[in-house]
């Protein structure tokens, strides 16, 4: 019932983003193609999904929230288009389509990510709400600067590309992921509960669940990197730079790394229990991205 | 006098982005050295001029503006590392001194550009203000986003690339220029107007100003351009983009090119006697962009 009701959300996700390319204008019809493209071209939303889940779990508005959890979704694309680009990562593919230097070129890729990262704060800006303040709105939106630039995901790519030059301690790694993918999805859980007019204490429960879950989702990542190799039996060469990454294998070893990922699901579900969820989505969100396989 | 005074602004502005990069934070040092070296690197300064100058031009403080004109150097600067980018306009140099990405690399360069363009969002959204409404605010960033993205900046920049490989118009080139520099020198001077709490006739006076100026800057750009290469006597063998490039002299003729410009400051001119200007701020500036040399 619970995946029912997440793929529900994550079809109402889709049909946003799609909605949202409707406004057309032949003026800039490679820029938008290029935009479409990557942000139509799948992935799990999750995102959106978290904002979504968050806001329903504490008793608000899906309706209303789902205009904003697009935001979340066009920076997250942005920042994987400037990611695979060859003096970045060099990926010819993401989620089994070519990435989107590929099709329209390198310089059609940023302008395409750049457009999608203002597109972003264009959304939290305009979407419109029934009870949520301005000033809450504009708090918002600092926070999700707060999470995407300097001092967030920004930050945590470039100490992820020194990393992969020198070996980091476990804190260091641990604030890297913090940054990297962990302040999204901190701000994904707390936009939510934003959204549903949370009270302090909620806030507090939601942004302690935000945490353990951003981290959780990179330790599985790295878990689920290990075991790929090993299913490949070093079929692929690879790339030297991952090769020399920190990871939270590397470090722990693999079966401290996987008690390290229980631990931070049960500090995930521990926190909902505080915050009242009226349904289980985040409990389903959680143990997915705990279990989940790729 | 009035010389005086913008000197004293671009004083104040280069003071306020020295001060913006004293938050040092180890971890993240790669980054803000990319950051710091491109915003610190000189220039005219004039996307925040034009805010402090129409915010003081009627009746605002220059104080409480200062602190939000830098968001447009931020966005400005992060177009120009992305643009400067080897897939882009491939530029070694900018202002004299090598390009963002010759010191840093290209994937720092990107990144560098990215968190720029966040925290131009940030400023905006944090920078104090002790008359500004919320309402406002929000206004501001979503005129903010519109000016910067996929029907603004970003927009003409792809079709400026687009226009280097076919015949434009006079009506697309214009439209091209609207977004591609106007749209942000008319949002500069529309945020001073907010800031300074400027009533309708007012912003409707500064939005026409705006507009005449920012075309009248790009005319400016391609007349200046020609001259230069006439100066160079054919030294430099430019780059065979840029000489299918459509520009105004080209479309209009030089002499017509120059009339157009002189027409477009007397536009800007001209609007500037409805909203009752305190001093001769936008009119020194106005002038400057119509009669520069480089």
């Amino acid at each position: 019932m619970n995946h029912t009701a997440i793929d529900a959300m994550v079809d109402r996700v889709d049909d946003a983003l799609l909605e949202y390319f409707r406004d057309k204008d032949h003026t800039c019809h490679p820029l938008d193609r290029a935009m479409e493209y990557s942000v139509l071209a799948g992935g799990k939303r999750m995102r959106p999904l978290l904002v979504l889940a968050t806001c329903q779990e504490l008793g608000g508005s899906l309706e209303d929230a789902l205009p904003f959890s697009i935001a979340l979704e066009f920076l997250h694309t942005y920042s994987l288009i400037h990611d695979d680009l060859p003096m970045m990562d060099n990926d010819d593919l993401r989620r089994g389509k070519p990435t989107n230097h590929k099709v329209f070129g390198e310089a059609n890729a940023i302008l395409a990510g750049d457009a999608l990262h203002t597109e972003a704060f264009k959304v939290l800006a305009h979407a419109p709400h029934p009870n949520l303040t301005d000033a809450a709105r504009i708090k918002i939106i600092e926070e999700f600067a707060n999470a995407c630039g300097r001092r967030g995901m920004v930050a945590g790519q470039v100490m992820d590309m020194e990393g992969s030059r020198r070996d980091l301690d476990l804190a260091t790694l641990q604030l890297l992921h913090e940054r990297k993918t962990g302040a999204l999805i901190l701000f994904s859980v707390r936009l939510g509960a934003y959204l549903a007019g949370a009270n302090e204490a909620q806030m507090k429960a939601v942004t302690k669940f935000g945490r353990a879950l951003g981290l959780l989702f990179q330790v599985v990542d790295d878990l689920l990197d290990i075991e790929g190799d090993a299913a490949q039996l070093g079929k692929t060469a690879g790339k030297d730079l991952d090769q020399n990454k920190a990871t939270f294998p590397k470090l722990l070893g693999v079966v401290e790394a996987r008690n390290f990922a229980d631990g931070l699901l049960s500090d995930a579900l521990e926190a909902l229990t505080l915050c009242a969820p009226k349904e289980k989505l985040l409990e389903t969100l959680a143990m997915f991205v705990r279990n989940r396989e790729h």
